[in-house]
């Protein structure tokens, strides 16, 4: 049985798609909402005093429901342009000593990495990497091992902590409120830097939110929202001590006068002019994601849809997926004896059936939504099987 | 007579449009553009083998025809989410030496300024302005005495010059190409960096893009395309010596790899997702510009709507344009005898008559485009007669 949330995704009626880990399909009327505020933009302005009200609404309405979505006050949230400028806008504000040292796990995103490594070079900070990739154990288990870990890894010049909520390769979860509180009996307190691409729209994050110090989210992936639009949420301490990084008249205090201060709250890490139709298309997503149910029983659909593929796939020989046990929340990683990720991310999609191939280590991985049909896990089985099925004797 | 792209904007259908320096109104085949690249993306992807050619095939398009409109190669150009962050970027990654000195012109957006004293108050470099507020002659006069004032202004540690293309308040043309000549001679041959924020769409852009160092742009002004996409020509020197500054995915010269390096070319400073329809959006927009004749012949029209409103306006003895010969370009700039500028801006609002108001100087600011009637000039110049007419004798 189709959702009404499903019906609205047209990206989902001619596929079988398990890339909501890459992009989300964006619904029908999240682009009517967009469309809807762009005329609405051209009618009151597109620069009058008339059209300022509903500009300032219509991001304000966004930043309200994201910090219910998150758990912090809206002033601790700043909207950037994608996960990435979340993480790193604040993380270059901070400030750094020569010989800081910045612990990075080793499921990271290449991305957020090469930022640190830069940061690193320009500041003189140490780099480390703290492994978390061979965690293939249930959460209890990986919990303790995380812990046990960050415990062995920190030093005393440990200054910050890097840690997705949810790691995009194995799948998963980190106990990110118990690590920020093992990091504030430190004696450096070192910020903790949460990438939560693959957590909003998939977990619940209030907790980890309220518990990191950057905590950056998109709206694009696991929202359902337009591309192009994120949000960070900040603690007290590091608005209290993180300059504003790149700068434009949304960081200023009176935007007309570059001697005015900064904004004190969130608004400090924008920049200058974005998309407006955007905020409108991501609350909308977000509303329909609503409908569907609260955080926790979204999280619980999506982790049982998940745990249905992992256990199917146990039953093909030549598969062997990442984790030993079913996945905590929506991804699902796995490799396939003698065949190459990406071969097989083709084979799949000329029939219609789309996953992705990761680097490190060498998978696929398949993410399984609310949307998530037993039909779309079968077909995907039924495809596996019959690619990696031995060939028959003549 | 309208033109055929006048009939594309609904945003001047029920109101005299003034602010197209703040943001240009959106064409509708533009809006069309963006929901059928909405659209193409959910029937490919959003994400899947299917849909990469569609975006890569969509922002190589923009950016050769931006690379036409700059006089630039398209590896040169780093698309930005607006015209600061196109600025700042580039700026943030040169090899700053303590005591460098910034040279900012006394007419810049207070949005560049701060990121420069940020930049400064980091490095410990000098900061020092340069007047050009008060030039209200004729092209050759203010030419000349830019050059002499920058002349007077440059020192021995002058490590950059800012300075925009078309001041954004008292509407002038600087001499970047002359100006970037003499900065070639100077020992040090210190980094130039325009702001384009007014220029790109309402004048032609390619001699001063080619000379620049930094030649940052917007899209959702002059160029009528949508809010939230910039882009930023960088010189060969530039991409030789500036190092990234935020990081991310696409930064990288092979994404999924941290240790790839970096893009030689202008997606070196190119950061994460961004959102592709914008892309579509303004190449309709760019195209629909092109249709209107070529870059010097809209600018002749431009500038001939704004010497007709400047030489109106002379004719109401309240009135005082900040120049005293008629605009080179489409920004008219004037103050009002006895009347604070936001004020006036209110009760010519309430007319639907829209213009904005500047700080500093204060002033009253009247953009005009090609879209601009002579309806439209009447009608303001009448409004702003009754406005400002003295109060009759009983």
């Amino acid at each position: 049985m189709a959702s009404e949330f499903r019906r609205q995704l047209p990206a989902l009626a001619n596929k079988t798609y398990f890339n909501y880990g890459g992009q989300g399909p964006l619904p029908s009327s999240s682009l009517e909402a967009m469309v809807a505020a762009w005329q609405r933009i051209q009618e009151l302005g597109p620069f009058t005093d008339e059209v300022w009200p509903f500009v300032e609404t219509t991001v304000s309405r966004l930043r309200q429901r994201l910090a219910h979505w998150l758990g912090v006050p809206p002033a601790r949230l700043a909207f950037t342009e994608n996960v990435t400028s979340g993480c790193v806008l604040p993380l270059w504000g901070l400030p750094w000593a020569a010989g800081d040292e910045l612990l990075i796990g080793d499921c990271e995103h290449p991305g957020v990495v090469a930022a640190c490594r830069e940061l690193a070079h320009r500041e003189g900070l140490v780099v480390s990497t703290w492994p978390l990739g061979d965690l293939r154990g249930d959460p209890a288990a990986t919990d303790a091992a995380v812990l046990q870990r960050l415990e062995a890894a920190l030093t005393p010049r440990t200054r910050l902590v890097v840690l997705s909520h949810l790691l995009w390769n194995t799948g998963q979860i980190m106990p990110i409120a118990a690590a920020a509180r093992r990091l504030q009996a430190h004696p450096r307190q070192p910020w903790l830097l949460v990438d939560a691409a693959q957590a909003l729209g998939s977990l619940p994050a209030q907790a980890a939110a309220q518990a990191a110090d950057i905590y950056a989210c998109t709206g694009h992936k696991w929202c359902c929202g337009p591309e192009g639009l994120g949000v960070v949420a900040l603690s007290e301490r590091l608005l209290a001590e993180a300059r504003p990084t790149l700068i434009g008249w949304r960081s200023l205090s009176h935007e007309g006068a570059a001697e005015s201060g900064f904004h004190r709250d969130g608004r400090r890490f924008e920049v200058a002019t974005s998309c407006i139709p955007l905020f409108a298309g991501l609350e909308q997503s977000l509303r329909l994601l609503e409908a569907e149910g609260t955080a926790e029983e979204r999280h619980r659909r999506i982790q049982a849809r998940a745990g249905k593929l992992w256990r199917q796939l146990q039953a093909l020989p030549a598969v062997r997926t990442l984790l030993d046990v079913p996945p905590p929340a929506g991804l699902v990683s796995f490799v396939v004896d003698g065949m190459a990720p990406g071969a097989l991310v083709s084979q799949l999609g000329q029939q219609g059936l789309w996953l992705r191939s990761l680097d490190d280590p060498p998978c696929l991985r398949a993410c399984t939504h609310i949307t998530t049909t037993d039909g779309e896990l079968e077909r995907l089985v039924e495809a596996l099987a019959a690619l990696t099925a031995p060939a028959e004797a003549p």
